[in-house]
């Protein structure tokens, strides 16, 4: 990376102009039969699977318990923030994929680790509903190494800039706290998965009176 | 509730004609000083905070131990995905207000519990950077309780309809997967800290091998 990104300028956009999302006026009715609007963002690249994008966590574990069972994250400048923002891996479905099929494609263009199999899949899940149509599955990824973590290749498309990084999943909450004083911004999603994480071990612990 | 929300029909809107959001054309220098275009999604109600909204996970406990610590839910029809969501309480920041005043606000207005502090509040995350500027905070509140589980009365707004449920902290992940079954759909953010905490429990277990 020769520099640092940065935003330029910014000028309202109208839908009929936008590629990639719209705005949506949405005539409903509600619980009494008052008929009302809501205003919601949408994405214009959603195809036949009817779900816009796939998360992933990668559970990463050795099978000699060379490591700690460890996780992937990534860093990636996003205009919308203006800032790097941490996440966990995650795209877009293609046209004709299924978000499990997404998540491995995903997982290893983003971070080289290749998985082996689907320890789990969401259900459909609403990235930001009050505002949005997004949605979105988690999906949990088994990648077992042979002995040591080791650093696959990524296999990013032109102009992708992303910076992969593997954490033990007992740290991860705590890492998080550390790219906060970064000038890092975390995904609410990641920040989520890792403050219930620490929340079970804080009740655990008895550091939260369970 | 008289009748089932529904939607009625969907149309596109011009930036120009939305009240609440915006679309925004986002001019950028990527890092090898390239000049590049992103499309993003914009709450036209932003304040003063910076942070469009708070979500609010509330620990609810007994001070005689009468009941294990739990915390409180919502569920509400969102027209953005056309079903009834499951999420964390939740709201905007209104101009002035701070987000730990809003999330105590919050949680009163949409669920009738009255937090005595805060025990963690996030810094400013960001809720689907490749598609929205909207960012939020995660405000964890205290809900000390002199005794059994009580049902505070809500004190919604005129046409809000949010069904409130209290659930066991441990059960949350599972409570959340009977949910799927019967057509309502999670939020992204509430099912990641489910997860979160489910994962916790796995590999103390080992169910998961660490």
């Amino acid at each position: 990376m020769s520099q640092l990104p940065k935003i330029l300028s910014t000028e309202d956009l109208s839908t009929s102009d936008a590629r990639w999302v719209s705005l949506k006026k949405i005539n409903w009715q509600d619980q009494e039969g008052k008929k009302r609007v809501w205003e919601a963002a949408d994405r214009r690249t959603r195809g036949g699977s009817g779900i816009d994008a796939v998360a992933i966590l990668a559970l990463i574990r050795s099978k000699t318990r060379a490591f700690p069972i460890s996780t992937v994250i990534i860093e990636q400048y996003r205009p919308p923030i203006g800032k790097f923002i941490v996440e966990l891996p995650a795209g877009l479905i293609d046209d004709g994929e299924t978000p499990e099929k997404a998540a491995i494609r995903e997982l290893q263009e983003e971070t080289g680790y290749e998985a082996d199999r689907v320890l789990n899949s969401s259900a459909i899940l609403a990235s930001d509903p009050g505002m949005s149509t997004a949605n979105m599955k988690l999906v949990v990824l088994d990648v077992p190494l042979d002995g040591d973590m080791v650093s696959p290749n990524q296999n990013l498309q032109d102009g992708e800039a992303i910076v992969r990084r593997t954490i033990e999943v007992k740290n991860l909450y705590h890492e998080l706290k550390e790219y906060e004083k970064k000038d890092y911004v975390i995904d609410a999603r990641l920040l989520h998965l890792a403050a219930g994480f620490d929340l079970a071990e804080r009740l655990r612990t008895g550091d939260i009176a369970s």
